[in-house]
């Protein structure tokens, strides 16, 4: 407990974001979040993009509160109240008195994305992750680690990734179902990772409510949980042992080709990706096809910005290419995060064939890799 | 032979475009044009849209020739010299002596499309119909039905659909490979077809390529073959022949959306839809729940062009909402064929929810129906 008040407690943490490069679409049990598949994510570092969350327990408090964004959020959420629910019986059958004490008392949670909202890049995973991280660490319930994956799964699916850092693997099948990291996040320092925040975004249907749309109605995604997903699963896997960027690559692109190709199938079909999407999906080959081998791979998750992945030796001539193309601000603006050294792009521009319509698409970028799962950031954490 | 000229003949014919309700995507043979599934098509009348073909033998002409849309092709092109000499062949070993002397004869052929050429309106299939048509009829080899339909096929896989008028179902399995009526054009007198020209053609890879790239890189292409388009083929001729709307119009939507999924499945994906297809898309399906049933739907094929379906009483409520979505010019321009009666569309658009983006997107509205197969247009013919 704290020093100003010994009957109130409190503790921040961040966690951050992954992507998925074999994706998680459609549940097998929607009330508990089981997926279909395995998929496999990138957490990514919290350099630039990470959710800040403050909980709070206090006899003071006289019900559990919310607040997301600088916005009071309904408390009573059934996602929230799942989460919370289930941590205070992890907490009410500790061996630990304190921790039983704690767990009767009322929480405020106050969570903020210190990544831009409204751009599409979804935030559930990381506040999810970071919301049972923080309440862990209040509740002295760290070393519970599979309950906690389970925990943030519950609250929304791919947040039980967002709990490890590095290159993580959630199982389906296990039980408890949860995320376990395959490698740590300095196992392949080299890999690089530009999030393309696309201007356009177009109005989506909810990744709940399309996912379930896909189970009832697609053909095709039966077929891709049967027969695709589970050798994918373990290619990609040696692919990131192995370092083999080629093969990680053409995975990546595949898998997310595909999973939009589910959507697609899906009636009345699902349009996460637009025309900057497909434009930022030709380039990406097209730049390939002229480097004469992979050195590039994109990823698109429910909505139109773009993932893309390569080494940190390609990162200044791609980053350069891809501002000539998409950017309409000034390098050093149009990237965050670790400014890649801007390269002369004429002659990679020429060869691509330079199309002016694409122009301000991409409002902006961000520069990252892969990092740490989340952490207690407060002095004494 | 013609008055003028004993020792020369011509013929002029016109052949009807078609569009598949059942895609086909995929060949099992490259060079014999042997498709991997069964597919549906309908004729669509020669009111507005048709290729127009007149062939001359003439004991004068020293080679053969052939003339597309006022230029001069190429004329061993391999697909026209194997059309060319399989009906010789056929002529060759004719019962009449006038038809196997015709045989020897070199060929002079002057083909046009009546319907605007870049517009993304696919013109092989009525015209490698034409072709055959016209040979057939100048080499008197009209009873020759499976020849003739097996010989198109061998210029442009889907021409031989559109040697027959009405519903069309073009077989994969029978020998040879032939396209056959399910039913006459006069079945289904009710139904009509808006041809939709998108403005902004995106440049796509052509079908001969792309579907062999799907073929070899779509892991979802070997399942839709093996394990859904056999039963959506039963299902449509069934919808076809119960002439059941709300069927046809459901098969027909997921059977477009289904090809797309499989070319955005293909590595690297083929996008042959862009925004305003989209836009339609969803236009439609919102439209549909405002009037609560299925009453129009959409099918698209390699490119941005959307072709709608509905039957006679919906058209000109969904011809004015249209218009008012996507039209720019007005009304009587905009509509190209047999106008549809405008109507105050004002409360179906309000409901819909205005989409300002979206005028001009489509440049205008080919009305048809479901017609004839070629015929010869000579006056003695």
């Amino acid at each position: 407990m704290s020093a100003d008040s010994p009957r109130s407690q409190s503790c921040t943490c961040i966690a951050p974001i992954n992507i998925a490069v074999i994706k998680y679409w459609g549940k097998s049990d929607e009330d508990q979040i089981i997926p279909l598949n395995d998929s496999i994510s990138l957490t990514l570092d919290t350099d630039y993009m990470y959710t800040k969350t403050t909980a709070t327990i206090s006899t003071e408090l006289t019900k559990d509160s919310i607040i997301l964004n600088n916005e009071e959020a309904s408390g009573d959420g059934v996602r929230f109240q799942n989460c919370l629910s289930e941590i205070r019986k992890l907490a009410a059958s500790s061996k630990h008195a304190s921790t039983v004490e704690k767990s009767k008392l009322k929480v405020a949670i106050v969570s903020q994305n210190n990544f831009p909202t409204k751009a599409g890049l979804a935030s559930s995973a990381s506040g999810y992750a970071c919301l049972v991280f923080t309440l862990a660490q209040l509740f002295e319930l760290e070393s519970h680690k599979s309950e906690l994956s389970a925990l943030a799964r519950r609250g929304s699916g791919s947040a039980c990734r967002s709990l490890s850092g590095g290159f993580v693997q959630w199982f389906h099948e296990s039980q408890p179902c949860v995320a376990r990291p395959i490698a740590e996040a300095e196992h392949w320092p080299q890999l690089r990772c530009l999030v393309a925040v696309v201007s356009n975004t177009s109005k989506a249907v909810g990744s709940t409510e399309g996912m379930s749309r896909s189970v009832k109605t697609s053909k095709l995604l039966e077929y891709r949980i049967k027969h695709v997903v589970r050798d994918r699963v373990e290619e990609m896997k040696m692919a990131i042992l192995q370092k083999d960027f080629v093969k990680f690559a053409e995975l990546t692109m595949q898998d997310s080709n595909q999973f939009h190709a589910i959507c697609l199938d899906t009636y009345p079909p699902l349009f996460y990706m637009n025309s900057t999407s497909q434009a930022i999906i030709q380039l990406v080959h097209r730049y390939n096809e002229i480097r004469q081998n992979i050195k590039v791979a994109y990823t698109f998750d429910a909505g139109p910005n773009a993932v893309l992945f390569m080494e940190e030796a390609e990162l200044n001539r791609f980053a350069s290419v891809f501002h000539a193309f998409f950017g309409s601000i000034p390098h050093e603006s149009f990237f965050r995060g670790k400014i890649p050294d801007p390269v002369d792009s004429t002659k990679d521009v020429e060869a691509l064939g330079p199309d002016k319509a694409l122009k301000g698409q991409v409002q902006y970028t961000i520069v990252c890799h892969v990092g740490q799962g989340p952490k207690n950031i407060d002095p004494t954490g």
